[in-house]
């Protein structure tokens, strides 16, 4: 359940409960594809770093280790031992950019593992069962992650279809909370919103899927190739067509300007795999701009990695340490940075819930929308 | 100083202090070649593990980041935020494993790096130059580690020639210790006993070395390709000659087994990267022999790695989830195996401790130096 708490302009504070805790939003969710978090992060890491909700890949874990095993060990909170919220994607994303030989049709798709090749068929039902076997608090709608650019006459088709597919979501998730031996009962299903750059088509799509009276709503294909200004054009063009009482999740977006454009646009749920992927090349976020702490310039800069960071890694080792590490090609420094990164993300959205309950969430945006993403 | 507390048989329990603390003998060094441990463990997770001392590879040090720049940063100690014992090697052995086109002189050794190919020259004072800027609290001198099987005649030129290397790193770290600017100015030498598998060789040696009154001795240039028995045989010739108020330490030996049975021969200190490497590749300890978390049969296994050890990551985790982070290639997989293992270890040392201490240590051997080494 969704309590929207404040606003400011649209930008939304809120509170959303789900079936394993409380979320205070705009939250980031920390990826951990495989049920771990890339870098070595343990689930108890995720609580040091101040993790509210992860999110794990329905696709990957359906392949490796199988979502029946994952059933049978308890679901995957019990897997992996993560007592907090978890949301998982459908695997329509993956589907649509890892495997191979894919064929659409109304029932579904049908492709190849990336892993081992086998022949896989995942449609609404089945995405809505792997799913129910990992037991997560919020289910993505199974949908098709159209390419941008794509003509508009088949944006337009895959839309309608992934409606159809978002009902038989809806019908399936529904039966399988209420088998004997449900994993999580209270499993939510978010609708996912299609149509590409095509505001028409957007705001169409999200009309319909709005009367399904989901627990929440997402914005799904886009940062897939678009400009950032395409992109927030089209979040302003279908907001307002978001249901007010649910939460609003932007999918796989983004920077931190990205983010924080994208909660001055109304949104609630941020994901992405930027903090991790790039903290294993040695970018760090830091409240001044990005560093790449690989730069001669820190091989004897005994300061924290950001002075003004209060993560684990800061607290304790310099800038040269990690620096050495990363020349070193220690394993150690993948972690460092990774903890870093993901707790900057999860205190930069820490920071602008702040800002929305004391009125100066406007003046946090002018103050960082840009300097955040920037080089330095 | 070295305080020898009780005896049991050859096996001696101990106590060795060291300007960063205490040391409790046997014990085994976790080993951080380049100033981290291998498997992305921090400083503060070796406290976790009960790690008492933590070894240094002087010969990556070097090469990088630089002794000079450690220094700079403090010394290792502070580099890698680490407040206990540290034990450097002396470059010695990867300069004969590692290194190409070498050439063996009165003065040292010429040879080339094998990060980047530079020229290298190192000998008794370089090694020591270095050992100082690292600032460890226990300096190993610079010695020739001969392959097994090499004539007699060049193992006792070699030898000779190391004794003469040791009476140099013995002024010349008394000279480095006086300096101003000493990172450690408590900084300890260790001899090294050489001689391939010929005892009388070994014990011409040791007599030698244990002249010059160094606060400890280490046997070196075994396992290095001789079987454990020969192995044990040389030790058991030369441990009555090492003298008895001082720690002795067997360097880069070895499975549980191994260490166990230096144990009963007199042995103090131990180090080995097998927990880390054998992590690595999923052969994890437990106290029923070595399981291999990678197979099938645990897939589905909600035990923890070993039932009966108490490691952070069998408190938490199941071999179910341990097995699939492996098969998914996912680093906190290492980071898992490396923590389990290295505690193993440490464990394994304070219950040898234990029974040194209350009298069982016989028995501790019998019932563990076998099954401990054996695959299951």
């Amino acid at each position: 359940m969704y309590h929207l708490l404040k606003q400011e302009g649209r930008a939304r504070r809120g509170s959303f409960d789900t079936p394993h805790g409380n979320v205070q939003t705009p939250v980031f969710m920390n990826v951990g594809t495989q049920g771990a978090i890339k870098g070595a992060l343990s689930a108890s890491d995720l609580k040091t770093i101040d993790c509210q909700i992860e999110l794990s890949n329905t696709y990957h874990l359906h392949v490796r280790p199988g979502d029946a095993l994952i059933k049978a060990m308890g679901g995957l909170h019990r897997f992996m031992t993560w007592d907090a919220p978890i949301l998982t994607d459908s695997g329509g994303f993956q589907i649509f950019s890892l495997a191979k030989l894919r064929k659409i049709s109304e029932e579904g798709v049908q492709f190849n593992s990336h892993v081992d090749g086998r022949h896989i068929f995942m449609g609404p039902e089945e995405s809505m069962r792997i799913q129910a076997n990992l037991g997560s608090d919020i289910a993505m709608a199974f949908d098709e992650c159209v390419k941008i650019p794509s003509p508009r006459d088949y944006v337009q088709r895959s839309c309608e279809r992934t409606f159809r597919w978002l009902e038989r979501c809806k019908w399936a998730l529904k039966a399988f909370n209420e088998e004997e031996d449900a994993v999580n009962p209270g499993q939510m299903l978010f609708g996912i919103n299609q149509g590409a750059v095509f505001h028409d088509l957007r705001i169409e799509h999200m009309k319909q899927i709005a009367e399904l009276e989901l627990p929440g709503y997402a914005i799904g294909g886009l940062a897939v190739g678009e400009t950032h200004q395409e992109m927030y054009d089209t979040i302003e063009a279908v907001e307002s067509y978001m249901p007010k009482d649910k939460p609003r999740y932007l999918m796989g977006v983004g920077t931190p300007g990205n983010i924080i454009e994208g909660v001055a646009r109304g949104i609630d749920f941020f994901d992405c795999v930027m903090p991790a992927r790039n903290g294993r090349h040695g970018h760090l976020f830091t409240w001044n701009g990005i560093i790449n702490i690989k730069n001669e310039k820190y091989a004897r800069d005994e300061q924290p990695i950001d002075p003004l960071c209060s993560c684990p890694v800061c607290r304790r080792y310099t800038r040269a340490y990690v620096r050495h590490l990363f020349k070193a090609e220690e394993m150690l420094a993948m972690r460092f940075a990774v903890t870093h990164n993901l707790f900057f993300y999860n205190s930069l959205l820490q920071r602008i819930r702040n800002s929305l309950d004391d009125g100066s969430f406007s003046a946090f945006r002018a103050k960082y929308s840009e300097i955040l993403d920037k080089r330095i």
